[in-house]
């Protein structure tokens, strides 16, 4: 192993600057020389790749989204794609990749190993919905963005007697929605992961308002369904003074936190020496504490992300 | 002048609360006694009036929202309801009445001066539309929370190569979108004080592109027109990658700025100040960095706020 | 078990609040009475408690400090003062108690149970230095607010090409030090668990410079030296420009983080559940992702707090 | 006028990135060429210059510190400095410079004038301490991150029951002391434009006390004496469980505020319409809400500062 490459993919995370840093200095660190690629696969079949010194991720460890630019490509589940993109890293001498995002990343390194170049995937993506690791990259700093959103929100829905309902982002996954839930107090999460009757819902407003609560604030996975959808259902069990949030892309930006920072440090640092190891075909993730390497194929095929369940029964115990 | 109250009205602001305290503090400060009055003009009918002393306005400075409430209360345009609210004014010995919101809040105060009740009307809003003023209390803040949020979608629109309309709120004004358009360097900045003309965006859109430029952002002032409305109409000319971001009532609440805070304090203290002097029926502002009171009657009837147009110009120069 | 009550003491810590909450819904949901003791165990001893219902612990999720007060009690080392302290939470016929705080707290905690009193140990404070626990409440957020520091330090730092010195708190653990120093990119971490030597401080700095580094960032935490001292050490082998920062109390307080937030609900829960099982003398914590409970004399006196060294190493090969 | 050129000099300001980007992208909109000279002076006179392109100045808006560096550089009062000065920007052809910072950067602006190379200044620093110029860049981002640290130290403080001395940058100028001392609600502020007596604070320190106030928060311009200093002298007074925080260099760094960004961006376009009027040795300010321009020799020889004392009268009257 003498050179590797690096590439992000699907949506930014905040975070996956860090990730991208800690790949190259520890390669550098490690000997080796980098290369960084534009716009993920597709930059990857084009060949828009260069050369990534110490100076190059200077100064981008506190920056959101990503610098190597990201971009869908659908065309890379082909494997004319496939071969095109090895035959460019050939050409850069380039003898590892690491790939930084979602699991459509992980499908595309999983390729990639098959047809024998070797490739780590790195979880990026602010929806946590990756199986083989605890935390990806950019859940936190998204979380906290959330959060911020839902305290601001209840100083209006405070000062009006209102009740809001605030869709969150996640794809399928609710963990943002668990975690921001619970950390602002919402007197209700709903997720995808997890029943729910409108009915209740309904109940549960009505008893805080009827407690003298001020503010009624329902944090809804985008999952499960739409933020007006919800609150027009909700409406037919009474008016509860309903507004909508809706936090979009917002989200997605940002400096990355602390721990979004450290993670993405450690994954990055792994991940090369996986590589030098002569290793492929792995994805790295955090496990009780612990950063550690599983079968991207394995992981993909029978790995089943679940989010914290305690969570969902612990609001419904303290949140009220 | 022995007692006075305060009451919130209309849209919640940042910086309310700091009104509030100014306006307690500054009248016991004076030797007179202070009420709140909680809901607005609702609770002002209804008698939903308490004491405020020094400590009950303390800590409250850094608070986003009103911790008296707010409420709409069309009622208060009738007669009937006017002199319900003096009544009770009267019931507790308050003889002025300091209103802290909008225009409809100012029509209430002028509504009360009329009928010979000394009311002062404090301009607080986010959309900074009520003439008389430069600036209104929460401006200042909801510019600095809708830049944070252009902030941040520039993160993930760099990362995608993406145009982002971004629809801001203002109601009929187009100062915040103004404001933070300039600040956050927005391609263009769509307000309903200035046509605009669908062609020429998608041109300066166009022209970026070309030039390398990795992200677009529009901002688009509410009073305009809908995001989804402006994209869809924006896609006739090309694609663009566009999305569309709706920066709702997150942008409301929040710990009101070092501005919104001066300004709240000085606004406060002149209130009571005309107060003690026998004035009523008057607004407060600031009009070139001084604190001024005008005519609240002549205001709302001849006043007209007008957005710092030269801001459009500006970003039309330096902002492509 | 029917009437328990809450305390925090030591060093406040964000988070604290959304711990008390917790606790105090917590057990309303299981049916129990919930007292808040103000000023800790000064508090205790003078009597100084009060009933806490749902809304007195409303609102509070998201607010830094402890709305209990703290305060530093030596003499509840005594046995006059713990009996005491008992004498008083049976005058509100209350049986258990919850302790929220550092390392002191956990000593009066064990005390009370020692005398038959079942009290619950939680740990709350930004060290992160508590035995039987990989995080304590409040070590997210000032982490974060650190690198908050640390970034903006960086801006300044890389217009002058200046060397900043940046002590942090943390007593007598670099847990901060080493989080806030590997997330912001330091180009070295002192840390009180590690040596380090001068000269080759220095090294790293001349090596950074030499390579046309325009910052350099020395995170050291405060169990090591102080600042200026340090500074002044380092200014032996050679003219770096330094700058000294000492990030003092503002660390302390402050909004609480998602992360700090729910690991404070989930150990409020947890207390609570322990008392009901008529359980004592124990302390929470989170180990592997996991909400557990460890005698608190057996963890004081024979845990023992590591951070995680592996970030040590990390930062050598990745900040250069 | 052809090509023009900017430096940034003196204590970096956050806000002075998105100067540099007005005057380079209004110069380009004018169909001039634009260069940047790298750290100020020093760099003016070694030659450092470099051509900015439209691109070179984007996404730097929202960046804190200066990306044309900065530094000290006393040389450049010599008129030996001012010649080889003008000498290098002759070499590039250049016919107008554009300093932005405080009032070292007026004095090098006024000798390249006296020596007939057209120079305008722009006010840039966070101290608000400059002549003709109701506001300069950075100063409402600085006031805003020491609000924000007043209201993590209040966490505390109210915690603790605590005095806190907060000792604030601003040079000889009070100006940050008394605008984040108002909006922070402090209970005592002291600035070098007011004489203050010890005994007066230490009384309003108890009355506060005595009322049961849990915090109290005394904000010292550092040109007044030092934090620990004016603690120490406090303490003669009676025993207010003080603590000192000196808010240091973190306060210059950050993302700019909106108002910052576009007072920047005035001042900015603002310039470059100077220098193709064929206008030299003038300085830009905004003065009641209007962007002027006056002598720079007069406004430095008889221009004086004075921060808004009202606010000094104001705080005693609301925050006690």
């Amino acid at each position: 192993m003498k050179r590797i490459a690096i590439l992000t993919s699907g949506g930014d995370a905040p975070g996956m600057n860090a990730a991208v840093r800690a790949v190259a200095r520890k390669a550098i660190f490690e000997g080796l020389e980098v290369y960084g690629v534009n716009y993920g696969f597709a930059g990857l079949v084009a060949g828009d790749i260069r050369r990534l010194d110490v100076a190059d991720v200077g100064d981008i460890i506190q920056r959101g989204g990503t610098f190597l630019y990201s971009a869908r490509y659908p065309e890379f589940a082909t494997e004319e794609g496939q071969l095109k993109g090895i035959e460019q890293l050939k050409k850069f001498g380039i003898d590892g990749l690491v790939v930084i995002g979602g699991d459509g990343s992980y499908h595309g390194a999983m390729a990639l190993t098959r047809h024998g170049f070797p490739a780590i995937g790195i979880p990026g993506t602010i929806d946590n919905d990756i199986p083989g690791t605890d935390y990806t990259i950019g859940f936190d700093t998204a979380t906290n963005t959330v959060l911020e959103s839902i305290d601001r929100i209840r100083d209006t829905a405070t000062s009006h007697v209102r009740t809001f309902v605030i869709e969150v982002m996640g794809r399928n996954a609710g963990d943002i929605a668990l975690w921001a839930g619970v950390a602002g107090g919402a007197d209700d999460i709903i997720i995808p992961e997890h029943d729910f009757d409108m009915a209740e819902v309904a109940q549960r407003v009505k008893e805080g308002r009827d407690r003298g609560k001020k503010h009624c604030l329902i944090i809804l996975a985008e999952g499960v369904k739409g933020g007006n959808e919800f609150a027009e259902e909700l409406a037919e069990y009474g008016d509860f003074h309903t507004r909508v949030s809706i936090l979009g892309h917002v989200v997605r930006g940002g400096s990355p936190t602390a721990r979004d920072r450290v993670l993405a440090s450690k994954f990055g640092a792994k991940a090369v020496e996986l590589l030098l190891e002569g290793k492929g075909g792995l994805c790295v993730g955090m496990r009780n504490e612990e950063v550690v390497a599983s079968d991207i194929i394995d992981t993909l095929e029978n790995g089943k992300h679940q989010p914290d369940l305690s969570l969902y029964k612990l609001n419904k115990e303290i949140s009220f």
